[in-house]
């Protein structure tokens, strides 16, 4: 009776956990929360993914990142009436109000973010379709992307991880 | 001894996976990136959900459906100041230069990306709590609507599945 | 022959299913689908985390919770133009008009989805930095906010759960 019942045990799913994020918006106020989620997630051991897509193509794109923007139209959040708001300058005044306010609490800019994020890993991902559409070139962008894929890729990508859209 | 010990094997979960979208915005930028993911998402074989509420009943209303708009105040990604983007046609501007940029590049229209959407089975819920404070009427939306179900329901089909809030 | 193989039962994963939703907006139409999502989830048996960041902080400071408001201006959804919608008193007057809809069709508040909610053991959680930048301190919440983190115990808590981003 020397039979050898081999059990395989449940495997206890060691897999790295998983997050990817869909930034389609091109300003600084939700630049922020995708880099912050990102980078906290890379920091504890996450495989982290951002795919720019839509307005999001803003913050790679070299001639862009350096001035994005806070809305000041349309964004009840802030204590001033729209037509205030529509005034020309207005975005620029409120920008520059919470760049200085992040500045002097040592949060860091767009651009330290990035450089961390791609230092613990996060893989920043053009999207294709968007690129074609705003005739925008692979030159266009900072060198810290990864590369240009399409939804599919994406979604591939994603499998079985935590997806969140910005 | 013949005693066949039957070991069930791990299963491989060959469940699907699942995605389900939650479309709270009626604009033409954001429409594309739902319908764009649920069809790269179906394409591969996902079962695939899209809850639209809010402001996403635009996107099914057949009244709006050919009309959606790209909005040209509050999105500092475009190039113009706020109080030029406020002058009424000027978001008719916007949105027309869009669907040209699209339409040279092939990207189907929402109608057609619908269509694709339903021959690849995904399923189209309208929010009912949306529809009564909107007081919109099923004969208000497109054909290709499934059903009219609550935040409950929906919250149960997608258990199991990535999440998606656009 | 009476070896008794114990294979161990692949273990039916009964933990709890968890949605944790991330309000980075401060308008009214934004604050609805994050409360009506959690409180049907946790009435659901899940549990349900909401982090409070940037322009979602309005949501839970005592101040402003009762004035928040519904975006006028660049909502092409709404039917009317631009300039109109800049006008002072539109973003106060489509406000209203969406909080009677509600109340006529017995929508709860915020204030009221809120107990509800936290009743029903959602947890709500202010973010840290945004607090630091935005000079926001624990006096100016709403008593039921659980406590103040950062994005990283948020990522911690949201492990294996399904994240939205609103």
């Amino acid at each position: 009776m020397t039979q050898a019942t081999v059990v395989k045990p449940v495997e206890e799913t060691p897999q790295t956990s998983k997050l990817c994020i869909i930034l389609s918006k091109g300003t600084l106020d939700m630049a922020y929360p995708a880099f912050m989620l990102a980078n906290a997630a890379a920091a504890m051991g996450y495989e982290v993914h951002i795919f720019f897509t839509f307005w999001g193509m803003n913050v790679i794109d070299k001639r862009k990142i350096d001035n994005l923007k806070v809305s000041s139209v349309g964004n009840p959040a802030l204590p001033m009436p729209n037509l205030l708001g529509a005034l020309p300058g207005m975005t620029a005044m409120v920008t520059r109000m919470l760049k200085n306010k992040m500045a002097k609490q040592r949060v860091p800019t767009i651009r330290e973010l990035i450089k961390t994020a791609k230092e613990a890993g996060v893989k920043l991902h053009a999207c294709s379709t968007t690129m074609d559409v705003m005739g925008l070139k692979k030159e266009d962008f900072i060198p810290e992307v990864d590369d240009i894929v399409g939804a599919a890729s994406f979604i591939q990508m994603s499998e079985g991880g935590q997806v969140i859209f910005i």
